[in-house]
């Protein structure tokens, strides 16, 4: 007789042999009897404020930790989630959706019940899930669920995006057969071929002849699982390396050859450098607008060779079937640095993230976005997570200089306002479980660190309460620039639930920035905390958002 | 040459005729130029704090107005509210979804646009809208955009059901014919033919022959616009009636012969005389499990007649083509009351809502689900609108005895939790704005009340945010039953960014609960309130709500 385990136990079983250590979601009564085995299978039940803040959350675990999963009842609460689902498809995080389902008894007879529009129709929601997933699967047989969990857990890492699988509550217990678990559920890996070495020779052609190489490193190297990879190119080429806002953080930016990110036209000396060269490397490539300072950091195809989640593109020619982590890993073993032009000098005047030029003459000034950013920079530490909200902060904190291993999240492509707050819950709890796992780069402590205006805070705002409740090392900057006078933003931790010794703060002058800046208890890393920052309501970054509000501006009019 | 407006104009000015008065809704890139024409038409921008809460606040609105509209914006702004849309679906709200979308070169063009997933495909989400709406339009030819708007509203009151409009930025301001506003939207009627009269004849003839006639008045009435119709055959009959939890209200329980809510077999008298009638005349029927007292309240069928959307069931008998409207309509005016048994003289044990046994010894007590619900069934007044969101709070209010034109939000079928916030938000709103015009039963001051465990109130939370900028009379009565020691919820007021004069309070005993109840700052309908009330966390209303939770139990172990 074969073993066999419950069916809610294999699915748990699955996604912690992918390293998923905690469940983001919200408890309904059609998964309430599922949730009753996410601690028994060794999982963290997060339990958060809201379906949508948790879909959030998922993605930001998912971004840190390549897998994550989110459990939600039928209909009212898979809906509420359904937007945060949408932004893991647009931006690939690969986000497990679990929903409880009516009993299939419920289902089979179409009783009216509750989270249906009573009228018998049970369909509807996964209709809806489908142009938002990779896989769409209903457990409602227990010879094939297990084959169905595992055909849409591969695509969910194939595509590094959000994947939808139904359990109707009377399926939670069923027996099913465990030995499929005995295999580990893997990417199915592209073997080299006479085709793909010929592609490879190609691109390392391109490279012999290239004089005035460069790489370009996009947001999704990360989905494509070729960080490691790309991060080796660059460090054997020496070639000038920058990313996108996308991209960001992808890079090892404490190297000499690393940049940062390529602004496109609103920083001039890098685009003529980069418009210039004659072989640009881009991986990962993600050129929504938004992502491409309005089209403006897109390199000329002609000069480019594109590695996507399964092709390779040189100049105009596309090359399927060949996926981004087999044509970088041949890249890398093949290529022969002294055949290439490697560890050139570029010219001087490349731009970096400027340093503060903070001075104690200043110490009275108001805080503008212009000097927020440089100063506050220095805050952040080795491992860190930085995330800004869509608007000023995605846009200010760029101006960051990173230290290594810290991952960004900034405005790419879904721009849904609001997500930064549930993606640093999630980023946070996926960097404590590495933390405490050991595969976090030897660090020992590091924190998640938000900066977010308080128009976008309020949409998800009781986020705050889950970051407080699991004591995640979080550090909220909210940038006040609505002038309110009363005292009102500081009463959000103590309504979210923090402790009374929780550390707050409030800075309305460069002076006060930099008090706090040296202040131990803000310095830490351990903990909540939250620090208010008043700037001008009228003020906006220089440089591209500014650009884009004026042109929209002028659209408008 | 004919006369044209621009086609944002034109829809404002559709909105407005059809008696809508403010506007819900969330700004964003593709909807901003539209937003430019709310308050120039005359309509409030209410400007809610996220997506989800202000498609509940639009729910609330229409509900009470009979129909409201909704601004978001293109993927991320209207995949946020879909999750609301699919509640007005569910219990038939009539809410205009209006999206403001990408200019048409940008979709012909299929450019990389943010809010969408980077692959120039724009269809996506008006498939998603589908499964929640009853008629989809995309306005990107001027020649057709006020058929298609006309049609789409029309669509919305028939059905009492949302509708979905899409917006191009670059539609907003083209000129389109202003002819068609010259003729007011209405829902098509039906005339009376010899085939609804004989359907008539029948129902009469066993109105006729009714030894036990009663009423059953379910939620669906309200949509098909029938509550003054029903109330009067109510009034010349004289028979026992009673509503659903989803049509409480909807009757004056003030006349002897409305008993309030029928709770199947939760209450035994009540459903013995029920059982017992020989002719049920149940209007708007919605029998959900959970708006039917898992299904003890649904009449049987061969004593009923229900009176639907679009047709007429006598037994077992369906008489398609002939609207509620119609019916309701004819039968009050064919009813031939001295051939009918009217007046008659009901059991006298039928029980309605027990008054609050409040005397002084109890002043010390903790506050219990059984005695809280009696005592503050006094704030109520004529007029108000009370919301009791999902769970206890939704089950405990039912023990209120209503005065006249009082309305009520219950859990009937989607059961979105959270919803409640956002609901007060668009009925308080919808209520001063009857007030104001002098249509709100000559009634000069009302207020919103709405009960809700912290749980809930914490899922939405934000839109306190939205009353209280806009100064609504919403009072909030806070059931704590976690056990919070900490003074937790009172900081949400001050968050949200209410006066510091404005009226809190904490309960912890009858007697703080009887002195609340007597406090006239608490009493005045003007302005935002907030009240805690500490409860214990094991304790459930009697009756359903506990039954409910005790078969769940045992069915999961």
């Amino acid at each position: 007789m074969p073993e066999t385990l419950k069916l809610a136990e294999y699915l748990f079983a699955r996604l912690k042999q992918l390293g998923i250590g905690a469940i983001h979601g919200v408890p309904g009564d059609f998964n309430l009897t599922l949730l009753d085995y996410v601690e028994p299978a060794g999982l963290l039940w997060v339990g958060n404020a809201n379906e949508l803040n948790a879909g959030y959350a998922a993605d930001g675990y998912a971004r840190i930790k390549g897998i994550s999963a989110l459990i939600t009842t039928f209909g009212v609460g898979e809906l509420s989630a359904i937007n945060a689902i949408a932004g893991a498809y647009a931006e690939r995080a690969a986000v497990v959706h679990i929903v409880g389902t009516p009993d299939r008894p419920t289902q089979d007879e179409r009783r009216l019940v509750h989270h249906t529009f009573n009228d018998g129709e049970f369909g509807r929601f996964a209709q809806m899930a489908a142009p938002v997933t990779v896989a769409q699967v209903d457990l409602k047989d227990p010879r094939t669920s297990p084959e169905l969990i595992d055909h849409a857990l591969r695509q969910c890492l194939l595509h590094s995006r959000p994947v939808y699988i139904q359990v109707p509550v009377d399926m939670v217990s069923v027996p099913v057969s465990a030995e499929p678990l005995q295999s580990q559920i893997r990417v199915p890996l592209t073997e080299r071929t006479a085709y793909s070495d010929g592609v490879i020779d190609k691109i390392l052609g391109r490279i012999y002849e290239a004089k005035q190489p460069i790489i370009l490193v996009d947001g999704e190297t990360r989905a494509l699982g070729i960080v490691d990879l790309v991060q080796r190119i660059a460090g054997i080429t020496g070639w000038p390396s920058w990313t996108t806002a996308f991209g960001w953080g992808l890079l090892d930016e404490t190297t000499p050859n690393v940049y940062g990110i390529y602004r496109g036209r609103f920083d001039t000396d890098v685009d003529t450098f980069i418009k210039g060269s004659d072989l640009v490397l881009c991986f990962g490539p993600h050129f929504s607008t938004t992502n491409s300072y309005a089209s403006t950091s897109i390199p000329k195809a002609e000069a480019t060779v594109y590695f996507s989640h399964n092709e390779v593109k040189i100049g105009d020619q596309t090359f399927r079937d060949i996926p981004a982590l087999l044509a970088a890993d041949q890249l890398l073993k093949r290529l022969d640095t002294s055949r290439a032009t490697t560890y050139y000098k570029p010219p001087t005047n490349l731009s970096r993230p400027r340093p503060s030029n903070y001075s104690e003459a200043l110490k009275d000034q108001p805080i503008t976005q212009a000097s927020f950013w440089p100063m506050v920079s220095s805050i952040v530490r080795t491992g860190d997570i930085i995330l800004g909200e869509t608007g000023s902060a995605g846009h200010g904190c760029r101006d960051f200089s990173l230290p290594r291993y810290v991952r960004t999240f900034v405005p790419v492509t879904w721009l849904s306002i609001g997500y930064m707050v549930g993606a640093a819950q999630g980023a946070a709890l996926a960097q404590r479980e590495l933390i405490a796992a050991s595969k976090y780069y030897g660090i020992p402590s590091a924190r998640t660190i938000l900066f977010i205006g308080d128009g976008s805070f309020q949409m998800s705002a009781q986020e705050l309460g889950t970051i407080i409740r699991h004591n995640l090392n979080v550090t909220v900057v909210l940038i006040n620039n609505e002038g309110y006078t009363i005292e009102r933003v500081i009463h959000a931790p103590a309504f979210f639930g923090a402790k009374e010794d929780t550390f707050t703060a409030k800075v309305r002058t460069l002076g006060e920035v930099q008090g706090l800046l040296k202040t131990e208890a803000f310095r830490s890393a351990e903990g909540f905390k939250m620090v208010e920052v008043i700037m001008d309501r009228e003020d906006v970054p220089e440089g591209p958002l500014a650009w884009l509000l004026q042109h929209q501006l002028k659209k408008t009019k």
